[in-house]
Parts: structure tokens; sequence; C-alpha cells
């Protein structure tokens, strides 16, 4: 019995080197697995029912141990707090298989895995109690500068000087097996970071051949896709590694052809950006802060590639000398504001030196910032918009900066200005629903960085809408001193549904 | 004799529906050339050598008049003044074939071939006498609002009430034929749209069929492709008819297999984008005011697509209600050189009322604003760039917003502040030839509105390169009063080549 979106796993004794796969079947579907090797001559299948009922499975593989076994499973209800894989929704927002929005605020700990224990633990709680929702972390261990531990396991055996791909190091990938699932059982997404170029000569995986990259995902895939917690991010930089972009569209075919739970796809840029328009990316994973430095520049990519935009590395709060590593905790927040109202996601990283010379980008431990808060605020307000999430209303000639629903909710965010009042007014946009006098309306203000939510003790009603703009005829709300306010504006003449 | 990039023209007597073909061959090479009718049994073949020397041609056709005819001509070297046609150079700008560097500065006057004669004259001279180097024009007349001329002539015959586009009206087509060749004659690129949606079912020219697409662009891509100066605009905002985008891929697969010139294809935009990275988009046309409204917005669309930007449409200098068409001057060339600081390039229009209800950005005439004199002094400023073009040099953490060559030459736009004084400081970026303590440069204060450029009566030679950003030890320049001030900074202790 394995719930519904829940893991289901069977393990076969076999020879060490063979390979094998499990059809599994639910009435008229079939579905084909890989398995791979878990050590000592085991040989696992993992898969994930997304549908109740009966599945049943056969196994193929050239070793006659591993060839025709057969066996199955009663996929139940899931249990509460299981909504499914996340996927995109409403072309630039995501949400779980169940229909619950899903809003990322993610973290980053690159090197988060391959910490002693006390420190994996620490970075886990951090992340979990901190409210973010995804976290970016590498499956290859970090190298060279800021990195202060050496791991203990590695992916695979060495043959004298060369990675072995061949040879699993198993204790390597049980570590991320297990990083994954605790993750899932934090409520976290696993931003699952398949390449990176920060190897310095160190350890060498940065050198793997286009063979031993297909190798080493179909074991990866094989093991970790029946989570469904599951994103997998191509590489960090992946344009610091030398490679031809022909390269990384194999890879993503690859992920295609062999994940049979089809998980999200993307690929992180340094300055050079990987064509995001292309069918196999299923959101775009940006590094460029100054998209979100100021208004009206995140909102540009959505044009450009129509899908969900997460920018993934907006610099990090931090102290250190770098430019990309020094943002103050109130920089931070207001660029993670500007990315929601030009209906973006961002994610949170923080550049503290910390055990002598490691940052806790890479190493993690417990939160030393004062964003995470903040950032745990804005996402308790962005859950509470219903719908697929917030859009641009007129996304190139709007002064207010609104997102929303049309004619149901709307964000204005009032960034660095820090006006004593406001007064009300809605754009009108060309999509979705149109805006009429008399619909009325409630505003909150809210405080981003002192996290509070006043809302304000009278309604708004439409007096005028014009062409572009809807204003209502009312006296001005006066705003508490300081930056960094936004505004709530909510439909209430309506049941918003 | 026809010069190399000149037109080569064949005439033959056939029956009126037939069609035909002409292979013209030069040594190895052959080009398969389409004809197309011109009225009163004619067929009419135009070819533009790429090469000099000889080349000989033979008809192919159903009908066995236009079968089996041959002949040739001597290509000749270009006379002064052919530069050949333009083509994308250094991934985001453009040269001609001899290698000049194009530099679009471009206008737009939608209706300029369906006015009576002398109104197309005047815009002519204007477009000519204003130093734009490109102009948008329809093909299909316009119609419905801000129209006040139904023309005389439609391109093709009615059948009842539909258009048969089998029955081609020559004296249409011609109009057309003409209005390229007055613009080459003036040394401006044809920007021709072969779509649009503003016909208000005046005319019902936006309603066409997928094959009545193709036997309009077969007609007229045999008739215009030939000059050099042909540049392809699919369509102004594509969006708002009402096809499928695949109907606008095959358009476009349409062009690339019919069009013996390649000349450069590209669509324009309302407000859903085209996916500009598709391998027959050959440059970027966008409509979007708000890209050239602030700093660090355009650039994020070089980065999107990799191709040159052109901003075809960053609203009107005009006095119209719409917000479309009410910019100042001011506003336009601040934005032109916003445009240009991003590594990309603008188009210019007027939005002034004409005739009693029609708009100058439809129906043409002497340019009434103030903008065109000081468009023609970017465009001198941008001839005087040698190499491909300018190019942001840290494209998302410069603070000066700075694009040249580098260790070349650089431009940096103050835009809307006016400082008292400048002091001297380069970014570095990341690509291309790195600054070095004691390069020596001198320094142009260029006033954009006032059409200005003052040398500073002194050298500045590096003494400090960082990281991201060089500086020399020098007392501040002072700055002349106003706004909209730019910097020159060219280096002087090399031959710039």
């Amino acid at each position: 019995m394995t719930e519904r979106w829940g893991v289901f796993e069977a393990r076969f004794a076999g020879p060490e080197d063979a390979t094998f796969e499990a059809t599994f079947t639910h009435g008229d579907r079939t579905v084909r697995v890989p398995g791979f090797p878990d050590g000592d001559g085991t040989h696992v299948v993992r898969f994930s029912p997304d549908v109740e009922g009966e599945w049943a499975y056969v196994t193929t593989s050239g070793a006659a141990e591993l060839d025709g076994c057969t066996g199955g499973f009663r996929a139940v209800p899931p249990s509460p707090g299981n909504h499914g894989p996340v996927s995109v929704a409403g072309t630039y927002h995501f949400a779980y298989a169940d229909g619950t929005p899903f809003r990322p605020v993610g973290t980053t700990v690159y090197n988060w895995v391959h910490q002693p224990e006390e420190r994996y633990r620490e970075t886990l709680e951090a992340v979990a109690d901190g409210g973010f929702t995804k976290l970016r972390f590498l499956v290859f261990p970090q190298g060279g500068n800021h990195v202060g531990h050496v791991p203990d396991a590695f992916p695979f055996a060495k043959d004298g000087e060369e990675w072995d791909v061949s040879r699993i190091d198993v204790a390597f990938f049980r570590k991320i097996d297990r990083a994954v699932r605790d993750l899932l059982e934090a409520g976290v997404q696993a931003d699952v970071i398949l390449f990176h170029p920060y190897d310095s000569g160190q350890f060498g995986l940065d050198g793997l051949t286009a063979e031993q990259d297909a190798a080493y995902l179909r074991h990866l895939v094989a093991r970790l896709s029946a989570y469904r917690n599951v994103w997998w991010s191509l590489a960090n930089e992946y344009d610091i590694l030398s490679r031809p972009e022909e390269r990384w569209d194999e890879v993503f075919r690859t992920l295609q052809e062999t994940d049979p739970h089809g998980r999200l796809r993307s690929i992180h840029n340094w300055i050079r950006l990987y064509d995001h328009n292309k069918p196999w990316v299923t959101h775009v994973s940006l590094q460029n802060g100054s998209a979100v430095a100021e208004f009206g520049r995140a909102l540009l990519y959505r044009d450009a590639y129509r899908k969900p935009i997460v920018l993934d590395e907006i610099k990090y709060e931090g102290d250190t000398a770098e430019r990309w590593g020094n943002l103050s905790a109130r920089e931070l927040v207001h660029r993670f504001w500007i990315a929601t109202v030009s209906g973006t996601y961002a994610s949170h990283g923080e550049s503290y030196l910390v055990d002598g010379g490691t940052l806790s980008v890479v190493a993690g431990g417990p939160f030393r910032g004062q964003s995470p808060p903040r950032l745990e605020f804005l996402r308790r307000i962005l859950e509470e918009v219903g719908g697929a999430g917030l859009d641009p209303i007129d996304k190139w000639d709007d002064p207010t900066y609104t997102a929303g629903i049309p004619r149901q909710i709307y964000l204005q965010y009032l960034g660095l200005d820090a006006p004593q009042a406001w007064t009300f007014r809605l754009p009108q946009g060309v999509r979705g629903e149109r805006l009429q006098v008399g619909d009325r309306f409630a505003v909150d203000v809210i405080d981003t960085w002192n996290m509070t939510v006043e809302t304000v003790d009278r309604e708004f009603t439409l007096t005028s809408v014009e062409r572009n703009t809807a204003t209502a005829d009312a006296e001005p709300v006066a705003l508490p001193a300081g930056e960094a306010l936004a505004l709530r504006i909510r439909r209430i003449d309506v049941d918003p549904g």
C-alpha cells in the first residue's frame, strides 16, 4: 500500500553490473521506470503513483534474475499534507497536483549535503523553520575557494586518476536520497543541481564526458525522481562550464526521456542565458540581481519566455567583499517584493563568512541574517492569494507596478519611497475581468519589513473606470512612517471563489 | 551589366496564369529565383548578384513560352554608395555586406504608400532629409480610425465579396516596388510590413487564409527581394490578428524557402511577444516603450534572444490622447539614448493629428516634431563608432550604464540627471580586452538635445584598475548646465583600427 504521490519501492537481487527497468500498469496506462543498483547486488525500482487504485509491475532485464519479476501495490488516498508534486500552473506560476498553489520562496545552500552531520542538521532545521519552500543544493561536492570541508564520500569509484561512473558509490547517493527525503518531510522542494563549475581542479567532477553525464543521470533519475519534491536544476552557472550548448540540450533530453515522473526542469546561468524557450525547460531559473533591483525589469523575462520566472540568484544577504555577496537584509527583502509585483519569484541565500573562510551559502548552518522572517512573512502573504498567482496587470505602463488577479486581488509595492498617504488607484490592464464602477474593495497596508498588516477601516467603491485606470472617490489613506510599504487591495462585493 | 548587389531584371511573355522560376549560375553556385506576373502577359524575374563576374540563367515553367529561356549578365563592382544588403553583425548589431556598419535609426509611416502622390513625396523627402536609415511601412492599406484616405489600388481583384489572391493588381504592387526603389535611392532600409490588424472591417485584408497568405508572399518575395534594402517585417502587432502562432511560423518558413536573397526577417508585437529565439527570426523587432523609459531594462532582451534588439515602437512623439502617442521630443530622444547605452536600437514615429483626424504616423508628411534632428545627431555619433557596435560593458552591475567596445570606445549617458561634474570612471566587464593602468583616453562631452560635442582639453590616464572599475586620478570634468548629457570616452594611445 502506497499513498498517491508517495514512493513505492521494490528491491531485487541481481548481478552488480546489470541494468533493469520495471513497467508499471494501471488499467490502460503503462509507465516504464528505470531501476538502479543500490550496492551488494541489490537493485531497486522506485515509482510514485499519480492515481489511486491497483498498480502492477513486471521487470525486464538482460540479467535473468532481474527479468520477469512481478508484483503490485494499491495506491491509496494521500495523507494530509501530501499535495502531490509541483508543476507549472497559469503559465507563470506553480501548483501542487491537488490544485493547491505553490509559492516558491526558496533559499540556497550549495554544499549542504557534503557537510558534517551536525551542520547538515542545522541547515535542514534552519530552512524548515525559516519557512522556505524550496532549497537549491549541489549533488557533486563543491571544491576550491569558500569550501572548508572535504566530504567523506564521492559519487563514483576511481579508476586510477579517472572517475569510473559505472561504479557508483552507494554511500554517496544515499546521502542525496536522505537529503531529498528530509526536505520532503519538512515540506520543502528539493531543487537538485546536477552539475556545477565550482570544482577548482580539486575533485575533477566538472570534467565528465557526455557519456559519463548520461550514466550519472540515469542513476540519479532512477534513484530520486519518485520523490514528489524533486526539481531538476541542470547546473548552477552552466555557462562557466565550458561545454557546447548542445550538450545541455542533450542533458535536458536525457532527463525528459528517462524521468518517468516528469519532474520540473531548469538551468541556471552566470552571464549567458540558456534559451529557456526550448520545449524541455519547464520554468526559467535565472541569476540576475539587477532584474529586481528596480521596478520594470524582471517582468520582461515573462514576455520573453512565457514560463514561470524564478530568480534563483539575486545576490545574497551578507558581508563579503564580492558585490554578489553583500546585500543588506532590507535590500534583499525589497528585491523579493519587486519580484512579487513583477509576477516573478526569487530565491534567498546568505553570504556571511563562517568557519574561518567558508560562506554560509556554501556550508549552511543557522541563518545569521535579518531577511528570513521577512521572507516567511511574504510567503504567507503570497499563500493568502487564491488562484494561480499574481500577474502584472498593465505590464508596461503602470506607474504603480501592480500585480494581481484582475477584479479580485491586487498587490502594490511602494518600494523605497515613503509616502505619507496613498490614493486609491488600480490599473485596468487588457486581460481578464474588467473593473466596473461600483466594485468594492478593502485595503490592507502591509509593512514588509516590520511584518504588519493593517486593514484600512473603510471600504473603497470604484467611482470612475477609464481606459487604463480605476479610481475611487475617497480620501487618501494615511500611511505609517517608513519605506517598503505595500498595499493589498481585495474585492469584497463578491465571493472570491 | 548589373552592379554587385544591384538588380538584374528579365521580362518574358507568357500565359497570364503561368508560374516560372529562373536558375542563376555563377561558377559552381546556383540560385533558384521565383518569377512573378507583371500584367498583360508579362512575367518578370529579378535577381541581385552577390558576387561579381558572369552570371547565366535558365527558366523553368509548366508553360512552354516561359520554359528554357536563357540569358546572362556580367556583375560589375558596386558603384559608390552601394554597400550591399544589411545583415546581422557581432550578434547584436548590423552591417552592410561590404563591412560598413549599419546603425538603425528608423522611423515609421504605416500607410505611406497609400497616400496621394504629393503626400507620398513629402514623406519620402522628410525621411531622407531627416537622416533616418530605416522606414517601417505597410504593404496592405490601413483602414478604420486615423485613416483619412482610401487608396486607389488594392493588391488583388475581388471575386464577389472575396479577395482573389490569384489575380494580382499590378498597379498596386508597382506602388510597393516604387516605394522600395525610392527608399533605396535615398539610402533608407525598407522595413516592409507584410500583414497588419488595422483593417477595422473596411477592406478585409486582415482575413486571408493561410493559403492566400502563401500566394501573396510568393508574389511579394519574387517582386521585392532583389532590392538590397528590403527587410521583411511579418506584421505590426501580430498578436492582434487572431491567428495561431503556428501560422506565423509558417509565414517565416515560407519566406526562408522562397526568398533567394535571404533578407532580414522579424515580427512586431502588441502585448504577446513571439518567440524570437526561433531560428528564422534574424533580429528582434519589439513594441515596448517602457523598456527604454528607464535604464537597465532593454538590455535584458539581448540576453534572452542573443540577436539584435530593435525597439520599433517605443511610443511616439506627439500630442494625441492615447498614451502611446504623446511623448515629448525630449522624452523620445532620451529613450533613444537609453536604447543606445543598452546595446539596442530604437525607431521613431510621430503621432500628431493631421488632415483633420489622421495621424502623422499613419499618413506621413513633413515632420512636425523636435526629435528628428536630435536623432540624426545620435545617428552620426553611432556612425563614428568603428566595429560591430556598442555593447553594455558590465551589463547587470554598472551604475554608469556604459556601452562600448572594450578598451576602445565608450558612451555613458547621464540621462535626466544634470550633474555639475563628472568623474572619470569606466566599468571593466568580463568580456573582451581588459583595461590596463596607463591606458590613455580623450573625453567628449555630448549634449544630446543641443547637439553639441565638446572635447575636454586634457587626457585621462588610468591610474587604478580594480576588478570591476577603472579610474583615472584626475580632477572631475565640469559639465555644462542641462540634462541629457552623455560622455564619449575614446582610447588615444593606440590606433583604434
